[in-house]
């Protein structure tokens, strides 16, 4: 075999075999468990030319396999030919999970070498046998890796200064008996130092640890000598507040800064987690109380993203009278062009630093995909009939958008009318809800689902997301599925809402806004909440089953239009705004 | 202090300090957790007065406490008084549950007494201190206290042989490592073996245990040897299979019955639990497996369920019309006398044994209170104008009723149809639900609650329990509520939809029929279950605010009369089936 990547992973086994290990594991995470890992960690990939968002490496010396689900699934058998390594299905019934399937090859007594840098504590324990963390393990193979990204670092607004915060945690901390925190999520670090940058695709984030103790604060940042203006400021405003700036690889000192019980992330890194057990320190896993806290939106936040929305509202509406209007000249447009057009729509705004995740641009069967990555080659061309599904968001200074909207291009089949319309009464079923305090979003779900259920369709995925303020797009711990999230729904928070539904082969519809969680009042039944929407844009009337909408319901999407129209139209152009205001026409 | 309770306190504290006791924990349950402990186990009350359904008894030296919950305040408050027994609120934010009480008061050093035959091993385990379990501690002082009862028994038909139910259990057991199964809950016991008595109240149970190793069935049942002869017939038959039938009080026994490992039902009682752990016997509490197999009721099972809701159908719409009848001939009626009234006309029929629960029988304010408890003595005497609410349920030998229905008698507020209405809009939305195998209870609670919430009213009990086939009106393991009982709901299963609204003071409105769970067929999107209804009986439609339904609403409700008139007119008098045609006419 001269496959690149099967001549990587034999290198990799001749180091197992001089080392006496039995088994590498290779996960597609990065130090803080991103979900975007930068280009450095993107190990699985190097070592298999796998390039999806989620997938774990496990080498014997006579086996490879590549662990991934359903959505990777094609991708993988595709990516995976002639590299020697198979595909392991998981999330299906018949799934072996990694560590069981070590334990069948190997029982008790294998060893288990995995860079505990990229793989979370919470998952090498799970594994049998004798677990070795040889940090940064491919180095010695992989030449030409990729340094830790170093953008520029800044600082933010958003009405709370770090020392609240820190005065804040180090309570929280305390009253849980803890005399330190480290902070390992890089979107927990940001919110904790209201600091950005853009080491991490998608999220605004600065690759770094922080370390809270009872009289300190230690930032574990990788910054060269030479840095740029920007940063040094930055460096400079944080460290006149007495927080140290370490460098990044200093982490390995941390049980040097702190005396007593350190609180410990739970998606910790094995790297971390074991230099800690070796030293004898004394620590806990548990969710952070940072989550909850930066889940909860304040004033000022909330009136970031609302003018966040707003801009991206203006883009979105620019985008849609661009595709509606090119498509009437009878221009040729591919789903890649649209993804394209859009972000130059977005990037004008000043305050765009780049997307909030890949932007998913689908046409027709490719929509039905609700993971649909589009080709950059021979990317499908849209004809004037059908469903064109646009799935994206941005990142601006002032906040992180959203949103997916489905156009009908012309011509469209009676189930497409009634899947886009049923998708859409799913959608203002939850949009409108009212709820008591308390309410979590396992609890709600379902009024997303029941226009669909009633119809016997469904989709597979969750119904909503958190989403942070100028920070990741995914954002706990607060959702809306139907998993078993006790999280209650809080004012302040903000959360997707995306019911879909996919035909394979045919089409896919996905109506998404987000949504601030907001107080309703309170009567003798108790106190309640509501949702109100932050993304603005129309949703197409043109293909509503209008009788399968209740007056209720088409009293909200009204509603909802007249506000989009309100709120955006002395913002464009007058023949944009003209046209936005016969697409927020009432029904 | 010269009352009675307070007397009988004393004498305990005497037995307390001369043993050396700290504290002594009467619970209200039997050896059994039943829902409805016989007289015998009624300790609470012999102690205090209390005659709540549910309450826990706390008495040191020098003070005495009892633990109940809101449904309890008023009645508690009044019947303790001069007792010297002070009340502890549960469920209630400021709550100090028992485990925590004792240990605030004496730390971890107290000896606390318990008749462990009362009290669950999972809830003595709590309570910190040593424990001693002494049976039937109060039986020196209660003189009078009544013997087990002992009411025939019988067995019936249920579509399923006990020797099938038995290898079932021994097979289901086995494979979870286990050599021996105890089955301590009575409908547990009822459902293994087939049989059914009346030593509980509302319940047709038999007080026994029963024990299932590899090679033989024990069943402990009390009966004198001069047994009637139903019960000889029942127990000749049940010998002749060779299951044993030993006394009761053998259980003492059971560790010599045994080798290996035995699985004891959750709920185990604190006696059987520290008599095994003294044998140093091998066990583990789980949730019986009986429990899921016992919800899914077999098509034999189904078929009878039908029949008895036919039955109950026909006493309903008896007792409605009687109702209407007397009212307009000007009659007076209490609460009480109509909680009679129906109680009278069920029991003409040959199938019915007793009702399931105490009837609520509630007009206006008393229908605000979800457990009402109707007065015998001076009961409230029904008007005509505003609410009556019937909430009342019989044992048929072929199968347990629950139906509430809410009457309105004349003039009603607008307020009152309106809740009247919104609460029948969320029954709909819940019964005429589809939704995707593996949704439980909590992931569709909100549809029948959605109209209330949409108009900030709301409810605070669960909306739906499980029933049990000639057996326990409250049957798990499913239900429909808020709280995350992952469960998911299976076809055969039957659960309550029993939506309300209670207003303090001015009404109460509840709508409840019991659903069986069928399946709805399976497509491209998976399979599909839905409900359909048993109970049969019209639901006044003389007050809905017509312009709250929507047309699937209305159709809903306009098949569910035509089935319930089509079904049960051929069994009513002619003139009660027309009165019957006139309120099942569409809307």
């Amino acid at each position: 075999m001269d496959n690149i990547y099967s001549q990587r992973i034999e290198m990799l086994r001749s180091l197992m075999s001089s080392k006496g290990w039995d088994a590498v594991v290779i996960s597609g995470s990065d130090p803080h468990s991103s979900e975007y890992p930068s280009d450095r960690w993107k190990q699985v990939q190097w070592l298999s030319g796998f390039t999806g968002e989620a997938g774990d490496l496990v080498i014997t010396l006579d086996h490879a396999g590549l662990w991934t689900d359903s959505r990777y699934f094609i991708q993988a058998i595709s990516q995976l030919e002639g590299t020697g390594v198979e595909l392991h299905k998981t999330r299906v019934p018949e799934e072996v999970p990694i560590p069981l399937w070590l334990k069948q090859e190997f029982g008790d007594d294998a060893i288990i070498a995995l860079d505990g840098l990229s793989v979370a504590a919470c998952d090498a324990l799970d594994l049998p046998g004798t677990v070795i963390s040889v940090p940064d393990m491919l180095n010695k193979f992989w030449e030409d890796r990729p340094a830790i990204p170093q953008t520029p670092v800044y600082t933010i607004e958003t009405g709370e200064s770090r020392q609240q915060k820190i005065s804040w945690l180090r309570e929280k901390i305390s009253a849980s008996g803890f005399d330190a925190a480290l902070v390992s999520s890089l979107d927990n670090v940001a919110w904790m130092l209201n600091v950005r940058a853009s080491d991490i695709e998608y999220n605004p984030l600065v690759i770094s640890y922080l370390l809270v103790t009872k009289d300190r604060v230690l930032w574990y940042v990788i910054r060269e000598e030479d840095i740029d203006e920007q940063t040094q400021a930055c460096f400079d405003e944080i460290s006149a507040e007495d927080i140290d700036i370490l460098p990044y690889s200093d982490i390995e000192y941390i049980t040097s800064e702190f005396d007593g019980k350190i609180l410990l992330e739970s998606s910790i890194n094995y790297n971390i987690y074991s230099s800690l057990k070796a030293a004898n320190a004394e620590f806990e896993l548990q969710r952070s109380p940072i989550a909850l806290r930066k889940s909860i939106k304040n004033p000022c936040e909330i009136e970031a993203m609302r003018q966040a929305h707003i801009t991206d509202g203006v883009a979105m509406v620019r985008f849609l009278y661009y595709l509606e209007r090119s498509l009437d000249a009878g221009r040729e447009l591919s789903e890649w062009d649209l993804a394209l057009k859009l972000e130059d729509i977005r990037s004008e705004s000043e305050d765009y630093t780049g997307d909030s995740f890949q932007t998913i641009s689908a046409y027709g069967p490719g929509a039905a995909l609700p993971h649909y990555i589009t080709p950059k080659d021979d990317a499908p061309v849209l004809r004037q009939s059908g469903l064109y599904l646009n799935d994206s968001g941005a990142q601006y200074k002032t906040g992180t958008t959203d949103i997916t909207r489905t156009i009908p291009l012309g011509d469209c089949t009676a189930l497409e009318r009634e899947d886009y319309t049923l998708v859409l009464k799913g959608h203002i079923a939850l949009a409108k809800a009212v709820f008591p305090v308390g309410t979590a979003g396992c609890q709600i779900d379902a009024l997303a689902r029941n226009a669909l259920w009633e119809n016997m369709r469904n989709f597979g995925h969750g119904t909503g997301h958190g989403v942070g303020y100028f920070l990741g797009v995914h954002e706990g711990p607060q959702d809306i599925r139907q998993n078993f999230n006790s999280t209650p729904l809080c004012p302040g928070m903000i959360t997707s809402i995306e019911p879909g539904i996919y035909r394979e082969g045919m089409h896919g519809v996905r109506h998404e806004n987000l949504y601030l969680c907001e107080e309703a009042g309170t009567n003798g039944f108790g106190s309640w909440l509501k949702f109100e929407p932050l993304t603005l844009c129309p949703f197409d009337c043109s293909i509503l089953e209008l009788d399968l909408l209740d007056r209720n319901e088409k009293r909200w999407l009204n509603d909802y239009h007249k506000k989009v129209y309100e709120t955006l139209s002395p913002l464009l152009p007058e023949h944009i705004a003209q046209w936005l205001k016969e697409k927020t026409a009432a029904i």
